[in-house]
């Protein structure tokens, strides 16, 4: 034990002196424009693969990167100290992604997102990139974690496999079959992923539920050809009219969804998991106040925290058809498209939430209208047990580094490899991040604190004490 | 009397001579990029003011360029025959545009909208640009029938005046203050505006009524930036769908706006008119099938006639707002936008349904959304009188050249210039127009029948004749 204790102090004296390289290391990553979305950067985002495949290797991992139809892969297996017995290590595998965000519109940015600059802030200091938070900052907390405890002890305490994709924000398309086909690669007791956030920016906390996904396109057809609005207009149907009444009729005067069986599988709050959310102290208004809203919405009679981790959710994320210049056209455009994208909690199914959309824009299409729903494919909800030696280990971890026990939060996003994890390879998630709410996540000029990326660090170089202890 | 006869016929045999000749004009015409609304072709706008001026002083005009704030005026005016006693002629105003609608989007065009082309068609050869119809070719059909009397008999039988303006596409702001600014140099008995249509390919209209215009733009902007969709879904603003749903209100399902005192000043149709109308034998089924739609929409229990002429409508004409490209983004944009405007009918006030409008977003704007409305200008509806010797003269020309008397029709698009005529100026006007309802008129690939360039300017001829006799 106190050999351990030790050390752990030693790693994280060594965290806070090399906070220089870790500067370096982290805008040497961000530099690297790895947009899954774009393949015009498939190039780069392999770059970003070889660039942790690297960096691992250099603190102790065998490294490879494996190549998928879509982007490649990053495998890595630490297989203990040197003389220990592995067996009776603990053995975590760490998740991550390299791959960011688009990070359009440009014109929004105060600095190129793909040229990192620390800037002051009210807090300290914060690194402003595309993928700063989200998530190469988090997933360099870890690797400089790593790269202490190589350097203090010349090895890392316990266990550890690496599962890095490059396709997480454009829906892990390849990554299930990955994991299914590869499971013996991936065994492990227990998973870890920084990917989420903080309850604040001196608190930390553990996600315990995180949101599923559902995400479409529809497109609506009318005439086949754009017309005058003059000649044509009371007489030919409008999709862009056609549309946003369809739309429009998604939610009732209550916010709730209108799609058939939308709510079957959601349940409501246990009582207890209320009142532990009530007593959290969050504040809506400093929320509101902090995206420039000033009144609330979304679904009546459901708490802010509700709102946001526990209930489903249906928004349009763009919609676009017609003239969209400056001044006047008038126009009946030909076609009207919309995406719309459902969040999902609890036991609701992303196939039943597909045939209920369907359901829904056929009965309200008009005669006349083609539409075509494209899906982009989904994930159900996900909730980590909170109970477990694991979890345990990471709350006190965060404890000791923080001076307060981890909030025990959920998460309005989704992370889907999280029920990946648990149903192919039986692996329950630890989820422990260091992103705050204003970090900009998905927007222009997103940013994460210095504070977050070194309290990051040393909370995973603590954790991965804790979970040696374990052994 | 049997001169003027004569004369008739040779100046039509001058034009059915002339159509190698009519074809360059009308090319030449086409060819500059004279497009309003886009300030890159301002240039091109007073190349083809030049034009037309050039054209016109060489049948006999005396013409100028009168600049105004936007694109240039054309101002012509022909005495009468040499020795005449002009006071006593019949004195008409013929206004048009030289402007043209943008052409986009390019890639529907099948060949280039400033390269104009002569294609082959189910009924003979049409020439295709953009302009062919609105207003080019039916400006050139005038001009050459001015032509073909100039060369016959070295002179035009009555007085003209010539009003030629460049931002008809773009709503006309400089236009009112100009004729108000001019009233004796626009002094004249009657209006001609050949900018509308035949009842079909081989019969001739008079349009009686055109529909007004309001048109706007609607800016819904919620949080101060976009925001992730997982973390604040269910708790912000989502300014898409709010702006769905308040555009998705906008009519019920009767097909009846939802704007308060909407109806206000619209009639039903006089039952002679319905039963003239509906003596017609106007063709819904085909009307629909020509633009690739198989079922009607708009107001129940109204015809189509009455839908496209008579009946006031609301269309969105552009939508857009989040994010519109490939695949998925998870994305609650800043902000959305609706371009969206009214065709007027009877006694409707632009002004009045600007104030229904903001009347209407107002009761349906959610707590936190800022909605602002852009107001791009209006116009009411317009009844032409079919009674007096003007509109008399029309009906035999066409009766004349056609061989079957011409519908007296509506129209659903709107001629602002229709209603300053008669306000400013005091000025019935004949709408005789040679466009058909698939000229794709505001589209891609619009064009002009040949049929309907030669039978424009033969009517167009013995129109001249015509007035001449009322002198």
């Amino acid at each position: 034990m106190t050999a351990t204790y030790n050390a752990t102090s030693e790693v994280l004296a060594a965290i806070d002196r090399s906070q220089d390289e870790a500067r370096h290391k982290l805008f040497d990553f961000l530099s690297i424009p790895s947009v899954s979305a774009q393949p015009e950067h498939a190039e780069d985002c392999a770059a970003a693969a070889r660039w942790l495949a690297h960096e691992f290797a250099s603190v102790g991992f065998t490294t490879e990167l494996r190549q998928t139809p879509g982007h490649p892969i990053v495998i890595g297996h630490y297989a203990g100290p040197e003389g220990a017995d592995a067996a009776a290590l603990p053995h975590f595998l760490f998740y991550g992604h390299y791959d960011v965000q688009p990070a359009d519109p440009l014109e929004l940015w105060d600095s190129p997102p793909f040229e990192p600059q620390m800037k002051p802030g009210p807090h300290g200091p914060r690194v402003v990139a595309r993928g700063a938070v989200d998530d190469k900052g988090q997933v360099a907390s870890f690797l400089w974690a790593c790269r202490a405890w190589h350097k203090t002890t010349g090895s890392l305490p316990i266990r550890i496999t690496l599962l890095l994709e490059g396709e997480e924000e454009v829906g892990s398309a390849n990554l299930e079959a990955f994991i299914a086909a590869n499971k013996s690669l991936l065994k492990a007791d227990v998973a870890l992923i920084s990917d989420t956030g903080m309850w604040d920016r001196t608190t930390p906390a553990l996600t315990t539920r995180l949101r599923g996904l559902v995400y479409t396109q529809i497109d609506l057809v009318g005439p086949d050809k754009d017309l005058h609005s003059g000649m044509y207009g009371g007489a030919a149907l409008n999709p862009i009219n056609a549309l946003t009444r369809i739309l429009g009729a998604l939610h009732d005067d209550k916010g709730r969804v209108q799609i058939p069986g939308f709510y079957q599988g959601v349940d409501d709050l246990p009582p207890a998991l209320a009142k532990q959310w009530g007593g959290l102290g969050f504040d809506e208004g400093a929320m509101l106040s902090s995206i420039g809203l000033t009144a609330a919405s979304g679904e009546t009679g459901r708490t802010a925290l509700e709102r946001m981790w526990s209930r489903p959710t249906a928004d349009l994320n763009g919609i676009w058809g017609g003239y969209t210049g400056v001044g006047a056209k008038t126009v009946i455009a030909s076609h009207a498209h919309a995406k719309l994208s459902f969040r999902l909690v609890g036991r609701q199914d992303p196939a039943a939430i597909m045939a209920g959309l369907k359901q829904f824009l056929d009965a309200r299409t008009p005669p006349g209208a083609q539409i075509t729903v494209q899906d982009f494919g989904g994930n159900p909800a996900v909730e980590v047990s909170t109970d477990g030696p694991f979890i345990a280990a990471a709350e006190e971890a965060l404890t000791d580094e923080y001076g307060k026990a981890p909030v025990l939060m959920g998460c309005g996003g989704s992370i889907p490899v999280v029920g990946t994890l648990k149903t192919q390879l039986g692996l329950d998630t630890i989820l422990m991040g260091f992103g705050l709410d204003d970090d900009q996540v998905h927007s222009p000029n997103e940013k994460f604190e210095w504070s977050c990326y070194l309290g990051g660090a040393r909370s995973h170089a603590r954790l991965l004490a804790k979970l040696a202890e374990l052994g």
